[in-house]
């Protein structure tokens, strides 16, 4: 009992499995990692906070108590909980749908707090298989999109454009213009010099590195953290020579000093209402990006993710940024890359990392003062361009066109409209693609390979047995009321030819299931079937699908016809009692 | 050549085709059918007109053209097209929600116009397919609610109120109140009688009349011409006993003489636009109901529906119906069985039943005008109290949860809500709800009947052969998205209690299509498999999803995996390479 209890509580607190088999192998691994994740996250954090349309410190205090939260909640050893740049735009997308005058800032938390009540709904109802419904081609087109917003929105950073709060995609153009004409260029400079770093410190640095007898593990390690080299060296340059004041380079400022103010604002009813949609993809995409990472890490090393764990774990952290002034987090594909390859073992890293931003969004704030903002732009640029997967979408449409429709219509839906319009599109392209599919399944004859009890389908295999009066057909697809019109017609057209039939046997071999409008069918079909003299029977029928259709009217009014266990006993049962085959 | 065009011709006007053939014998049963017919249709277009809240005439002109366009356009012999009371009572729902002030009569014309080009779009497109969306459930809920209100929109009519344009469901108690208190007792006389009348002949008339030496299908005919008697009946008590303006018995009035204006007003964008909706769903819910009798009873004589050029037919037949001021018309249920078991064996039935109701409209229209609009009343609620199926929801249910889910949501939705919220609805739901089922796929555990080749679900079958070195599961669904995190899931923790295992076959007699989303999961499998030194096999993969998968990365880094023709294949070729069963 004892024990049951205690691995009750193991499952909603995973800390306690790996924290008690804790090791001082796993605690030198977990050292480095939450000391180069702190490295990174700190940039990254106040980048995702401009990028959100927030102030920076919205991304800092995301980067503190939610990854604390899920460190004690979540089922992943590695997985980075924080700040993320596609949460970062959808928020800034939702917050410039607001009705004007609404606080940022506050709705920014109350987003955070509502993606969190989400999950902890999904969880709690175990409902984490909803998220599936976000296909492959959906998140595909989703993410390419997301980041050519980013990097669009990005770019007056860049340039020091005062960036408007929220850039529409048909004002790009004209922004570009206006760039081009106010160009600030020691802005420029920063922010080519940055970009340039980055680029210099991501392949070549670690071949260089590599070449100087390093491991390619440790070279990886050191060249993810150039986001500090550059915002260092950036700031030296602004600090140094004055750009800010003397030259307009536009700077991060002053953030508060301390810890975030821990609480939060009751709204009222019209906004919960109105933030609600963007919370909910919000939380839906977040959730099935962190679980894909975890889950490709954990198969590593034969761990396993709970998803219904981790909706918990997400929902948690994200009500933790809610009321310590962060804003919506998830987990972020390359943080996570970057922890798990500096060495990362369990959570134990995380906790470090949270603690050292903690630090630093305590003491430091100061320095971070006249970091420019160009410095981040790049950061960011550079991180999310690796997201335009052009690559996976030719792949794609080369595999299924289906799959590249719903890739391309989610990709151009949230490029031109929207993130939540397009995400929407894609969901119902891929379920009404999905329905279309099964609405005309393959249909084939089968006859038997001579000599033995296999049946195949007559299109592909040469000599197979046949016989005039028996016509065995198998139905590859559920039966159901987006093709039952269609086998109705395509069944009756293949009888039509063949004047000496007396038996129709479906083979149901592929069939897994048969709801109301197919039964209404079938039993249509055998009355049809019967008024032309021809027997309807059923083969291969599989346990489920005769569990359900045993009771049914159906199977009791098909005598003559019979059920059979295998085509091979219809024919032999068939041919038997039948005139010879011809 | 010329015999091709020829066939050409004769699939875009099918009445070439029977026309060519007709025969005597044909000529005497479509005589009497189109007698019998036009003899019900006259009251009933004239009810029909009233309850879609128009002018009676609206429903009579729509039984003149029309049909006889479908005549020469359709391809079912016997179904009888015009107006009909499910596309009355969505027309009464449409005006209802117009804006103030807009002019009923020509709203519904137009209703008829846009219902006859999204039909002629749909069958130029050959997209008849989409219909099927429009589940059995779905329809079967729709029509049960349907009848209720178009029974309560009645009530005040065959009792004497003064009825409104259009009934919300939440006034019936108070209205039904109402009339309580200002009862008009003639109009409740001439109801109640006609209800009487109408139950009297149905069952109770035609056993009279099979008692009495006719034979069934002739006793049937003579009950379905009740409403003629009906009509009758009450028109002569009105005028012998001037109830109309001596007791305040509401009549039919006036009717226009002569044929209908045929002509059209060309509406403005916004007025199309907010009527497209409605008819959209009238033109489908139409069209699936069309296609169902026709087809039911086409399959009786081996004929053939073709779903496309039913929606050039029935396309054509509302342009009609908007040309010469008729409502939408779709084929009615009750009227083609009339038809039908009066002996129609051609559209030439149809024809006359048209020029026997166009010299009505022409010359008898002061006839009409007496015509109680309570017995009109009863014609309705006896007809489509049959339509609600109370057995089939229950069978539905017991059937299937989801099924039963369905045509709750859909019934509820359009009694408490409206037609089309209600129809969106159940759409929706059937969409989400089959996604749902696909995406917890049954899987199961295979093993060899000893001495075959048969593999069976280890659940089902005792003492079946197992190896500890291989595992054989079957998966019986597509993969694709919507399942393909829960497979991976499910297989792995079927590996995870196998410390022997070497071999996984993946059995794919069940999987009818593999998408990009599940290919991915496949690639995934595999690397996770080989970590934990097992081996991923596929075995009878189908023809149509092999041409699909050939090409991928899976199949090309499959090895040491392989793909067997069959599970057969697969134990002998790996258990005679792996250590021994156990």
């Amino acid at each position: 009992m004892a024990q049951r209890r205690h691995g009750r509580l193991e499952r909603l607190l995973p800390i306690l499995g790996w924290g008690r088999a804790y090791t001082r192998e796993d605690l030198s691994g977990d050292l480095l990692a939450g000391i180069v994740t702190a490295i990174l996250l700190v940039p990254q954090g106040m980048a995702f906070g401009l990028l959100a349309g927030l102030p920076p410190q919205a991304g800092l205090y995301a980067a503190i108590l939610p990854p604390l939260v899920y460190a004690f909640l979540g089922t992943s050893r590695t997985l980075a909980v924080g700040p993320v740049s596609v949460a970062a735009i959808m928020v800034a997308q939702a917050l410039a749908g607001l009705s004007p005058g609404a606080d940022y800032v506050s709705s920014a938390l109350l987003l955070a707090f509502l993606a969190g009540i989400v999950l902890l709904v999904l969880g709690a109802l175990r409902l984490g298989v909803l998220a599936n419904f976000l296909s492959h081609p959906v998140l595909s087109g989703f993410t390419s999109a997301a980041a050519i917003i980013i990097i669009l929105a990005q770019l007056p950073h860049l340039l020091g454009l005062t960036m408007p709060k929220h850039l529409p995609l048909a004002d790009a153009p004209r922004l570009a213009l206006e760039a081009l004409r106010n160009l600030n260029l020691p802005t420029l400079g920063l922010g080519a010099l940055s970009v340039m770093l980055l680029l210099l410190s991501g392949r070549p640095l670690e071949r260089a590195l590599v070449r100087a007898g390093m491991t390619a593990a440790h070279a990886g390690v050191i060249g993810k953290t150039a986001p500090l080299a550059v915002v260092l060296v950036t700031t030296f340059l602004v600090a140094g020579f004055r750009l800010d004041a003397g030259h307009g380079v536009a700077v991060v400022g002053t953030l508060p000093t301390g810890l975030p103010d821990f609480g939060f604002a009751v709204p009222g009813l019209e906004t919960l209402a109105e933030l609600f949609p963007s919370a909910l993809l919000i939380a839906l995409v977040g959730y099935v990006e962190s679980v894909s990472i975890a889950k490709t890490l954990a198969n590593r090393h034969r761990q396993t993710i709970d998803p219904n764990q981790e909706l918990i774990a997400l929902g948690g952290a994200n009500l933790a940024a809610a009321v310590s002034g962060g804003m919506p987090v998830a987990g972020g594909f390359s943080r996570t890359m970057v922890n798990y390859s500096a060495g990362a073992r369990t959570q134990a890293a995380t906790i470090l990392t949270a603690l050292l931003v903690g630090t630093v969004a305590l003491f430091f704030t100061p320095a971070l003062a006249q970091v420019p903002k160009a410095a981040l732009a790049a950061i960011i640029i550079v991180a999310v361009s690796r997201l335009i997967d052009f690559h996976g979408a030719v792949e794609a449409w080369r595999y299924d066109r289906h799959d590249g429709l719903v890739l391309l219509g989610t990709f151009l839906g949230v490029l031109l409209v929207g993130i939540e319009a397009g995400l929407t599109l894609g969901v119902v392209l891929s379920l009404l693609l999905y329905v279309w599919r099964a609405s005309r399944p393959h249909v084939a004859e089968l006859g038997r390979l001579p000599g033995s009890e296999h049946f195949r389908n007559v299109k592909r295999y040469d000599h197979l047995e046949t016989w005039p009066e028996i016509l065995l057909l198998r139905v590859d697809e559920h039966l159901n009321f987006a093709n039952s019109a269609y086998l109705e017609e395509t069944i009756m057209e293949r009888v039509a030819g063949r004047p000496r039939l007396k038996h129709l046997v479906v083979v149901a071999s592929s069939i897994n299931g048969v709801d109301l409008s197919a039964l209404e069918m079938l039993g249509k079909l055998a009355h049809s079937l019967r008024l032309a003299d021809v027997t309807l029977h059923l083969a291969e029928v599989k346990g489920p699908v005769m569990d359900h259709l045993k009771h049914t009217a159906l199977i009791q009014n098909l005598a003559p016809g019979r059920v059979f266990l295998s085509a091979h006993e219809a024919v032999e049962t068939l041919a038997r009692h039948g005139p010879k085959p011809g």
